[in-house]
């Protein structure tokens, strides 16, 4: 029997979210809720329930490494992963698979983001298990899809084909659509969100990578045998800046034909934008969102506000609003206005020579 | 010749102010523009430099003994008048009043609030001097008037009789003004604002004491023999609570018939409000106003930011706003409705038991 592992994806920057999350603290390192536990370790928490500490491995930016290690003790060091650079989530997948194929030749893989959340974690992992199950037993690439809520023009969807179930072929991957597609994708009920999160067995992937992206595949293959050695990170520290830029999503599963979707119904968000982080949020009678601080407010409504645990805000007259605070930065923006945050760290980095990044 | 002296009020809670001020830290104590003293040190530094350090008295509420003598340490601790309860400033004169009176028999007295900002100093003590040599000469309870630069509704006004020069009889105080009769006095050019800062002689003052608020002279006189003894201050907190709750300006200076003005331009705020605080300070070309820290605006026009001196503030699409924080608390409301904050303080104190008073 194939042995299970999971790849957690803790690369990202997390631009969006600041000032909460910041160059040095992308916001997988974040507590954002107030719960104690950053979305990392509450994302390896809900994989430790069916995986073995062991197998669980984390790819990341080397910068961070320090900061992994502190939030999950239980890793032994090489479990972690380091990307010299920034190459999105192919190269970064091909390099985990090399790796577990250094160990062992027979497993299957759960691969996912470190930054989303889940709501219902029990239903999340009976779907983890089924996936596996079919992983297994299946020369197929699977992710997970969510039932949309509403029609969100943030997330990627996948189209699915006819059938009964929750295991369907796909018909089509589609990019984040405007909001008049959103609205009939909304509506059709045949389209999913795409999840990011996806279970293989380690001979698909490989197949897939050898298939799809040959090039990314024998820049990694040539060095099969520094894998899980001394020498792997020279090696990837070496092949690393040759590699496209490209993620597994256009680079595989768009392109592949063996694609499988679980339809899922696991409380998933991705977390991705102060709205999305929003839309999920307790509200008041006011539709105002408060996250961790407290808060009183005055003629104020549709508002999320964002500030350290032990402080509070009063607010009046204000709606649609964000409202962020992290150590030395106040960020107020409308609400959906957010895409611009990346503009403003652009300008305050050249501004302020960094101070604030 | 009369010795000059000087007596600073500084009892005031200036809730106004909040989450800047707190009950334990009114704004007298505040560095508000980040240049290193706070109002009280800055109020201090101008009057020392024509009155003696052992001629000034401060007076101010027992609970900020600790708070004065650390921002002033060349004070004595005896030059701290403390009352046991807030009366208003008459009571609060008298008080100074007996104090000099049982170390001299002649002196020339200012009286002044500790939180206001002059920013033409060497204008101020020009007119200080002048004002000193009329007080000694002439038996007149003098006023510095401002020269209005906007009918501001904030502020007292006082009506000037004819005449020539800077120096004129008062005609009529009048209180707070409606908008549409600040106006008319902002443009009949009769009409000087009330600094609330004011000299005479130790007898002209004491007369007037006896006079107009008969009650109050003789429960201070009671206890002549004990002023500048270690017995002042068990009197002090035993006729405090009895007297009227009063200030000079409704109790002496709108009765008395041998009130002066001395007209001056020097620069002079109040600070009573944001607003205030906001007219008076540097705008950018969107008229807005940051306080100490630093602040990036993109569409925003007319604000006022308050943070910390080491904060940023990253502001979009918000105009007309007072945006201040301090400590735990992140205060945002509409610059027009800043006299709420009285209630904000107040239900924030009910709903969080005096956290964040």
């Amino acid at each position: 029997m194939s042995q299970n592992y999971c790849v957690i994806m803790a690369g990202g920057v997390g631009s969006r979210f600041w000032p909460f999350s910041r160059t040095n603290r992308p916001k997988q390192f974040l507590d954002f809720f107030g719960t104690g536990r950053s979305l990392l370790q509450l994302t390896y928490d809900r994989f430790r329930k069916i995986i073995p500490a062991e197998n669980i491995l984390v790819v990341s930016n080397v910068i961070y490494k320090d900061t992994i290690l502190e939030q999950l003790p239980e890793l032994n060091e090489n479990q972690v992963l380091l990307e010299p650079h920034r190459r999105n989530t192919a190269p970064c997948i091909a390099y985990a698979m090399n790796r577990i194929k250094a160990i062992t030749d027979k497993a299957n893989i759960i691969v996912a983001p470190s930054d989303h959340l889940i709501l219902k974690e029990n239903e999340f992992i009976d779907v983890l298990k089924e996936g596996l199950e079919f992983v297994e037993n299946n020369d197929s690439l699977l992710t997970i899809g969510i039932k949309p809520s509403r029609p969100e023009t943030g997330y990627g969807y996948i189209q699915i084909n006819d059938g009964e179930g929750n295991l369907r072929k796909v018909k089509t991957f589609t990019e984040k659509p405007n909001a008049e597609l959103a609205k009939v994708f909304f509506e059709t009920g045949e389209f999913y969100w795409n999840s990011g999160i996806f279970l293989w067995s380690l001979s698909t992937i490989d197949n897939a990578f050898e298939r799809l992206l040959p090039d990314v595949a024998s820049k990694f293959s040539a060095g099969k045998n520094l894998f899980n050695t001394q020498d792997e990170q020279n090696f990837i520290n070496e092949i690393y800046p040759t590699c496209i830029n490209i993620s597994i999503d256009y680079g595989v599963m768009e392109k592949a034909d063996n694609v499988y979707v679980l339809c899922a119904d696991i409380g998933w968000t991705d977390l991705g934008t102060w709205g999305s982080l929003y839309e999920m949020s307790n509200k008041d009678e006011n539709q105002n969102v408060a996250l961790k601080c407290k808060t009183v407010f005055y003629e104020s409504t549709d508002n999320i506000v964002a500030l350290p645990q032990d402080k509070l805000a009063v607010i009046e007259g204000l709606s649609g609003y964000l409202i962020a605070e992290s150590d030395n930065v106040l960020l107020i923006c409308k609400k959906d206005e957010e895409a611009r945050i990346r503009q403003f760290v652009n300008d305050v980095t050249v501004m302020f020579d960094g101070e604030f990044q």
